[in-house]
C-alpha cells in the first residue's frame, strides 16, 4: 500500500485553492491508475520557505524528515518598505502610493528606490541604519533586532505645521512609476512601523491618502495565516458540545465493540452443527446488561433478541422468520420446542467481540474534526473515551462601532443608521459553530472605544474574554475613522495591514495583539462598516482565520469553476460578486460531471445587504489588468464565462 | 421578460431529486438558449394528483388559476390492502411477504387477490365489506367512513391460541408469486389498522415475521411529507435567532436605506456646477445620528465622512485623496481653504434616499429560508422591521431505548452498549439548526416507556414537550421491541409504516398523533437501534421532516452523481453505503464542470459507528433486481461505476 499526500505550492492557489489544477489531476490520475495507491491528504500552501518547510514535514512526520529547503525562495523586507515610506510621507502624502519593493534573494539584499535624485537619495539614507540588519535577515537571523513596539508608535503625520507649505510642487516623487512590482506587507521578515496617525492629530495635518501599502488577496490571507494558528488543547467531555472540534490527539478504543458476542437478528442461539430440526428453547435472552446467561447444549436452542448476548456453546444464530412454535405451555407464555427450518453456519449472525472496534485500535486521529453528522462522535461515544483531547475553539466578540449606528427596534433619527452588521455577523459567527461575545455597539469616541477593545481583548486583566475580535466601522479616511489608531496607540495592538486589493472590502484592517505568544495571541478583524463589505470580508479573511484556530483540517471554503448567468462590468480591484450558484446535470447518462451556473444577485453596491439574501456563493470577477494580461475583455466579464465561486452554502442546488 | 417554472412530476425523482435529468436539462435549455427567460422556480412532486394540483396552484398564483388535473392519476387504497393481509395472517404469519395491489382508477375499483381459490375468496370476503367505501374514495368523497381510531386498535395477532395449529402447511398462499406490482402503503386514502401485536400477547403467540408490509423508500417518503407540513406562523423579533426559520409573510421595508443622502465615500461635499478650484470650508459633518447638517452655499465645500449625511445645497462628494489643504488655523484643528483637483458630476459619490432599498418595497418574500451567511438577516434589520412572522421550527425529543444501553462514562457491564445514537442524533439535530430537547434512555418497559412517551408528546396535558420525537432502539422483532405497540396502544400514535426496503434502516418506523389535526400534529420517527442505521435514517427520513415542518424550500439534502473508487457488492434492498465524497476539476479550462468521486468509508456494517467517521455523503447502491431489470452486474457495482451520492457536507471537498 502506497500512501501518497500532495503539496501544491502557490500563491495563487493558497489564496483560491479552486485555482489548483495540478493537485486534484494528480489526485485523479492516482486514484485511477493506482489502485494500490491511497491518497492521504492534500495541502495548498504559499509561496513561502517556512510554511512549505512545516507542511512537508507534517505530512512526512516530525521524527524522520528533516528536509533543508528553507533558501528555495525569496524573502520579503518589508520593515525597509515602511522605513522608506515613513521618509516619504515626511515630504509628501503622495509617496503613500508608491509602491517599493525590498527584499533579500540568497544573502543579496534588493531594494528599488525613486526615480528622482533627490527621493532616491532621501530613501537610501531612511533605510542606511537598517541594512545590516537586514543583511543579517538575509542570512536567517532573528528579526528581533528590528522590532519596534506598537506601544511606542512612529509619528507619520506627513504635513509640517507650516500652513503654507507647499509640499505638492517641490519634490518629484514618482515611485509610483519606478516601482512596477508587487509589494507585499508581511510582517514575517522585518520590523514593524505603527503607520496610523496619532489620535490628537488635527484635522488640517491628518495624511490624506491611507498610509496603508494596499495588499494583495494573497498576501493578506498569508499574513493572517501567520498568526491564526491552532489554540490550545483542552481537555472536553464526549457529547454533543465537542461538534466542531478537531482532536488533538489519536484516539485509541478503550472498550472492545461489541464487548460481547451480539446476535444480529431476532432469533434462536444454536449450536450450528445440530442442523435444522426441533429443539428444546432454553431460558430466552434479552438485550439487556449484567445478566449472566446459561449456557445451551447440543439439542438446546435459545431465544436471542438482536444485539442481545449470544450464549456460551452457541455458535449461531438464526432468524425468527425461519422457525415455528412446535409446542408451547398452555398460557403461552414459554416456548417448548421450536422447529429451525434450515441449517446454520458457525458464525452466522453473531457479531464476535471487538469486531466492529478493538480495545486499543485507533478509532480517530489527531486533525480529525467532529462534523455534526455524526461519525465522529459516535465512534468516540462507542469507544469507550469519557473524555478527549481537543483543541479549543476561539471565542469571538462581535462589535458596531459609530455615532450613527442604532439598534433594532430603536427610532432611526436624522443621519443614522440601523445596525444590520452586528446581528448578521453573530449569526455568521454561530453558524459557523463559535461561540460569540456580542459586545454592542460603540460610540466613535477614543476612550469609549480602547476600554471596550482593551476589556474584550483583556489587556488589562487576564482572563480575555475573547480571542478573536470582529468589529465593523471606523476604518476609512473618516476624521472619526478612530479603529486603528485606538488599537495601535491605546490597546498595544499591532495593525499587520490595513488595506487589501479586494472589493468590496477595500479598507480590511487586521491586527495582532501578543504577537510573539502563539498560544495568547488575540487576532482583531476590523472589518469596513458598509453591510456587504463587512460580510463578505468576514466570510473570505475571518472566517477561515476562525478555522485555523481551531485546528480545522480545511480552513478555506470550498471554491467551484462556475458559468456566469449573464455579462457583469469589471473592477480595477478583484471583486467577489454576491451570487446564487446552481448545479446542472449532464444530460448524458452514467457521468459524474455536473456544471455550475451563478446568477449574479443585482445591484452589488456594498451598502446594498439585500444583494446578500438567498446568495449561496460569492463569485470572483478578476480585475481589468488581470483581464488585459490574459488577453480577455477587459471592461466586462462576458455572460457564459467561467468564474471562480467561493462556496457559501449547498442551499439552493 | 418570460418566467418560466418547471415541476417534474415523478415518485422517483421525488424521492431521489437527483434523479431528475429533464428539469436541470430543461433549465440549461432555458439559461442557455432564451436570453429573455428567466428561470423563477423549480419542484419535483411525486406521482400524486393532490401534491401536482398544490404545486402548480402555489406557482401559478392560487388567485388566477385553477387547473383541474386531480383525476389524472390513480389513487391507491392501502386500506383495502391491510384488510386483505390482516385476514391472510389470521391464517399464516408468510402473509406478510405478499404485497397485494388495491387502488382506484376513474370510478373503478381495482384489487388484486392470491391465486389459489381458497385465498382469493377468503380476501374477497375480508374487503366485500369495505368495497361500497372504497368506491366513494374513487369518486372522491371523504375517507373518513373508513378511519378507525388509533385509541382502539384492532388486535391482529395472527397466530389462534391453539398451540398444536400446524399453520404453516394446510394453506397455499402465493401472494408474493401472484402480486407482481408494487404496493405503496400511503395512508391518505384508506382506512387504517393497527398492526402491532397487543402488548401481552404471550411469546408464543407473537407472530414470526413483522405484520407490517416492506414499503418502498418512495412511499416512506411520500407518507412521510404528507404528515410533515409547515408549523404554524409566529412572531419573532428580528435578531440572530431567527436563522433557520422560514418567512411566513411578505416583508416589505418600513424605511428608506439610506434615510439620507448618504456619502459613499471621506471627502469633501461639493456643489458640482462649481468645478475645480479652491473652496471656502465649511463646518465638517461626521456619521452621526440627530445632527443636522448646515447647508452649503456656491463657493463653499463641506468635509464629509463616509456614510455621513450630504449637506443640503450640495450635490456631488469628492474623495479626500483628490484634495489638498490649502490654508489651515494655526492650531491645524480647522481647515479654510482646499483645493478641489478635479470637476464632479452631480450625483458623485452620494447614494440618495432610499436607493438600497425604498421604503414600501419588498424586502424579502413569504417562503424565505433566513441563513447563517447574512443576506436575509441584514436585509430584515436595515428594512425598520423589528419583528416578523416566521413558521415555527420543530422542537425534537431524543430518546435511547434499551435495557442494554448505559450512558458514557458509566461502568460497561456485560452484555451492555454504549449509547452513542443519543449524542450523535442530537448533535445532528442540533447542527441542522433544531432545538433539542434530551430525553435521556428509556428502559425496556411498557409503562416505563408509556410514560416517558406520553409526556414528551403532551398525550396527557398540553402543552406538549416536542414536535418531532426521535427514538432509537425496540423496533424490530424482539421480545422488548415495545415501541410500535407502546406508541400504538399507550400513546394514541398512528404506526403509518412499520419497514421500509432500505438498508441500513429496514425497521424505520414513523408514526403520527393527532393525524387530522395539522397544526397541532407530533411525528414519531423509531429509529432502529443500531448506530449506523439510526444515523443514516435519521439524514435520509428525519432530517426532511424536520425542514418541511419548518417550511424549509428544499427539504431534501442535495445529491450528487458520483464515481465509484471501488466495487462495492449488492444487497436485495438499496444499500446507502457512506463515502467520502471529493471534487474533481476539468483538466481544461474554460469549463465550469466537476466530477465526483466517491471513496467507501470501509466495513459497512451497521453496527460498526466508524463508518461514519469521516463520511460526509450517502451513496446509493441500487439493489439485485434494479441492476437485473438494467441490464448490469448483479453482484457488484463495478469500480468507476457511477452512483447518487446524497451531500451531508461539503467537508474534505
Amino acid at each position: 500500500m502506497v500512501r501518497v499526500a500532495i503539496i501544491t505550492v502557490s500563491d495563487t492557489c493558497h489564496a483560491e485553492p479552486s485555482h489548483d489544477r495540478s493537485g486534484p489531476a494528480l489526485r485523479d490520475l492516482i486514484a485511477s491508475k493506482q489502485s494500490d495507491w491511497t491518497f492521504l491528504a492534500g495541502d495548498i500552501v504559499p509561496d513561502d520557505a517556512d510554511i512549505i518547510r512545516r507542511a512537508v514535514v507534517r505530512l512526512c512526520d516530525e521524527e524522520k524528515v528533516d528536509l533543508a529547503i528553507s533558501k528555495v525562495l525569496e524573502k520579503e523586507a518589508p520593515g525597509l518598505v515602511v522605513a522608506m515610506i515613513t521618509e516619504s510621507l515626511k515630504v509628501t502624502p503622495l509617496a503613500s502610493l508608491s509602491r517599493p519593493v525590498a527584499g533579500v534573494r540568497g544573502s543579496t539584499v534588493i531594494v528599488t528606490l525613486p526615480g528622482s535624485p533627490k527621493g532616491a537619495k532621501e530613501n537610501l539614507t531612511a533605510i542606511l541604519p537598517a541594512l545590516p540588519h537586514a543583511m543579517q535577515l538575509a542570512r536567517g537571523e532573528s528579526s528581533r533586532q528590528l522590532h519596534t513596539s506598537p506601544m511606542n508608535p512612529v509619528n507619520v503625520a506627513p504635513i509640517s505645521s507650516t500652513t503654507s507649505h507647499d509640499y505638492s510642487h517641490n519634490h518629484s516623487h514618482d515611485h509610483s512609476l519606478s516601482h512596477s512590482h508587487d509589494h507585499s506587507h508581511s510582517s514575517s521578515s522585518g520590523g514593524h512601523r505603527a503607520l496610523a496617525r496619532p489620535l490628537d492629530t488635527p484635522v488640517a495635518f491628518r495624511a490624506r491618502t491611507s498610509p496603508y501599502p494596499m495588499i494583495s488577496i494573497a498576501d493578506a490571507h498569508r499574513t493572517i495565516e501567520q498568526y491564526s494558528t491552532a489554540l490550545d488543547a483542552v481537555e472536553l467531555p464526549v457529547n454533543p458540545s465537542l461538534v466542531g472540534h478537531v482532536l488533538a490527539e489519536d484516539v485509541f478504543s478503550v472498550e472492545d465493540v461489541p464487548a460481547y458476542r451480539a446476535s444480529i437478528v431476532d432469533g434462536y442461539a444454536v449450536i450450528a452443527s445440530d442442523g435444522a430440526g426441533e429443539f428444546q428453547v432454553s431460558r430466552p435472552v434479552t438485550a439487556e446488561k449484567d445478566v449472566q446467561v446459561p449456557r445451551i447444549t447440543p439439542g438446546q436452542i435459545a431465544r436471542v433478541a438482536s444485539g442481545a448476548a449470544v450464549p456460551e456453546g452457541a455458535d449461531a444464530v438464526v432468524m425468527v422468520e425461519y422457525t415455528e412454535v412446535v409446542r408451547a405451555s398452555q398460557d403461552g407464555s414459554l416456548e417448548e420446542v421450536v422447529r429451525v427450518a434450515g441449517a446454520s453456519r458457525s458464525g452466522d449472525n453473531i457479531r464476535e467481540v471487538g469486531s466492529d472496534m478493538a480495545k486499543g485500535t485507533p478509532v480517530l486521529p489527531k486533525g480529525t474534526l467532529i462534523t455534526n453528522i455524526g461519525g465522529e462522535l459516535g465512534s468516540l461515544a462507542a469507544s469507550g473515551r469519557s473524555k478527549v483531547l481537543v483543541h479549543r475553539k476561539p471565542r469571538v466578540g462581535v462589535l458596531s462601532t459609530g455615532n450613527e449606528v442604532v439598534e433594532i427596534g430603536e427610532t432611526l433619527g436624522f443621519g443614522a443608521v440601523r445596525d444590520s452588521n452586528r446581528p448578521t455577523l453573530i449569526a455568521a459567527v454561530r453558524g459557523a459553530g463559535f461561540e460569540v461575545v456580542d459586545l454592542g455597539i460603540a460610540k466613535d469616541e477614543p476612550n469609549h472605544l480602547a476600554t471596550t477593545l482593551r476589556s474584550a481583548l483583556g489587556v488589562d486583566s487576564s482572563p480575555h474574554e475573547v480571542d478573536v475580535l470582529l468589529t465593523t466601522g471606523g476604518v476609512s479616511m473618516g476624521d472619526l475613522d478612530l479603529l486603528k489608531p485606538v488599537l495601535e496607540q491605546r490597546c498595544g495592538v499591532e495593525i499587520l495591514f490595513g488595506r487589501v486589493d479586494v472589493k468590496p472590502g477595500k479598507p480590511l484592517t487586521v491586527g495582532v495583539l501578543g504577537k510573539d505568544e502563539p498560544k495568547g495571541r488575540k487576532l482583531v478583524f476590523a472589518l469596513p462598516g458598509n453591510p456587504v463589505s463587512a460580510i463578505v470580508t468576514f466570510h473570505l479573511f475571518g472566517l477561515p482565520a476562525l478555522r485555523r484556530l481551531a485546528a480545522h483540517p480545511s480552513p478555506h471554503l470550498p471554491t467551484v469553476p462556475a458559468r456566469l448567468l449573464h455579462s457583469v462590468p469589471t473592477d480595477s480591484r478583484p471583486e467577489y460578486m454576491r451570487a446564487r450558484l446552481r448545479m446542472i446535470r449532464s444530460p448524458a447518462t452514467g457521468l459524474a460531471t455536473v456544471e455550475w451556473i451563478a446568477e449574479i444577485t443585482g445591484m452589488q453596491r456594498s451598502s446594498r445587504v439585500a444583494s446578500l439574501a438567498g446568495a449561496n456563493a460569492l463569485v470572483r470577477v478578476s480585475p481589468r489588468k488581470e483581464r488585459e494580461v490574459e488577453g480577455k475583455e477587459v471592461g466586462r466579464v462576458g455572460e457564459g464565462e467561467v468564474v471562480e465561486a467561493v462556496v457559501l452554502d449547498t442551499e439552493g442546488w
